[in-house]
């Protein structure tokens, strides 16, 4: 099976600590990177846990908080240390434009690759990339500033071929793969055999979706059906409920709620505030509410299968 | 004695390694703190070290290449959460205005304090901060772009009270201090006695350079005379003395040729190219020159004495 593993980088929030990093993910895609926020020190993570610049083809970026996104600049001057050619390209609200244009300007000289920014909107879900193998929608999040969240949705795979169904019918070898596309068999003799006899059906597509930042939005349930895996946001605990919607944050429990909408296969929580010692509370709210729950963690690796 | 104390936060150069952190350090002057350079993750390397941002007083930036500044927004919007008030002064080269006004231009509804930019000379050395206790100087580098040092001078610490002599007189407490800073005493039958019949000499003053990044510039010498420490940096071992050449940088002999000619007590060495898995050979070369050398390393702490 191809790859489609999430890599977590910085599960903490705004202010550091000792415990966690600013929000950063590395979702390997079929051999591509794709990375989700980039705030602070990333590019050290990336070092930290051995993972090449080289192989990262899109940056995401949820929205122009510090902790999401004060981490380019550094990256990608560290990708023209490293002679990088190919272009990347980078999506995020307009504001990453007015951020980062003059800053990208200022060292334009020094930048040995083409960066290609794009806007995506605050207020629609957006199909943002169509690659080969899949593709990455964004959608709007509710918080203090414009916020997206990103789905990516791998390609339908294809179905598997029933050897002996190709050995009764002697159908060559280049054949297979048109077959598994969709096409029919035409035998020597001018029978046509419909494809659905040459195969079974493939697994099901894996899918990931990334809502961080953001308050509880259940109207995105609609998008955010069929996930392998669902990030949400699980800033607070119960008792600071009040607190976090004042600043457009989730409590764990709100996470697991948005959770039991949307039935992904696995729920994984994080953007923890810096006020907990550890993040028991907000397992335990949240697995009240969608049993199906685990904790972020720097350096954790999930394999969606 | 009042505390004068350097605490390196990072000493790696450009390119993320997993040993060094980008350029940083906090100079504890008086009970002010000064940072110099602030590169990626530098609030993250504080937090780790306990350093709280409140007594940040001012912040020296050597130059524009990232590894020196990128962590500036993030420490300021962190010092916001905080809700800071305190203003806070920042120095650097003209790219520092051109490169940061923008960027705080955008973050300007979230920050809860003052923020001084100020430009210094990268042609002349400069008095930059007089504050009561210390005064920082800075002073012109050679590198591949405008790049500045600094050296942060102690006052003339007061003389010491000699206690037989100000019983022999029974001068009153509260005229010590006056006596301290160079009044006489007048007896009460009108006697005038010289102060410094009641003092012997106080200890010299300390100070502290900082040299990075910077080819051999051996014209700054005359400016880093009378030093407690010397930080200059060392990127490259001899062999690779061509490139460090190209590219605006020192080699560990050169900074300790340097050293040769300012005598500090103490030379630091730092910046150490990504290239090297230790810096022995670094040491050993420096050492060969200047004995009193030592290498840098993130969470040193040296208390100028």
């Amino acid at each position: 099976m191809e790859s489609f593993t999430l890599r977590i980088l910085g599960c903490g929030s705004a202010k550091p600590t000792r415990r966690h990093r600013p929000a950063c993910q590395i979702v390997d895609i079929h051999g591509h990177l794709c990375m989700i926020d980039c705030g602070e020190g990333s590019q050290l993570q990336m070092c930290r846990y051995g993972i090449s610049t080289s192989r990262l083809r899109h940056i995401f970026i949820s929205h122009l908080h510090g902790d999401h996104c004060f981490g380019l600049m550094g990256l990608l001057c560290t990708m023209s240390l490293e002679k990088r050619l190919a272009p990347i390209d980078i999506y995020g609200p307009q504001g990453l434009a007015d951020y980062f244009k003059p800053q990208l300007a200022f060292y334009a000289g020094a930048l040995t690759f083409p960066i290609n920014l794009h806007v995506v909107s605050t207020t629609e879900p957006q199909e943002v990339v169509v690659e080969k193998g899949y593709r990455v929608t964004s959608f709007p999040l509710r918080h203090r500033v414009d916020c997206v969240g990103y789905r990516i949705d791998e390609a339908q795979p294809l179905p598997h071929i029933l050897p002996d169904m190709i050995k009764c019918f002697e159908v060559p070898h280049y054949a297979i793969r048109a077959i598994k596309e969709g096409a029919d068999w035409t035998t020597p003799d001018g029978r046509i055999i419909p494809h659905e006899r040459f195969v079974r059906p493939a697994r099901q597509p894996r899918a990931y979706a990334y809502c961080s930042d953001t308050a509880s939005k259940p109207d995105n349930a609609p998008l955010l059906q069929n996930l392998t895996l669902l990030y949400h946001e699980a800033t607070y605990a119960e008792e600071h409920a009040g607190h976090a919607h004042e600043v457009g944050h989730s409590t764990a429990r709100e996470a697991a709620e948005i959770a039991t909408l949307c039935k992904p296969k696995q729920l994984l929580i994080g953007h923890f505030s810096s006020r907990y010692n550890d993040e028991d509370q907000l397992l335990k709210e949240a697995v009240a509410v969608f049993p199906e729950t685990i904790l972020a963690h720097e350096g954790m690796t999930i394999e969606l299968t």
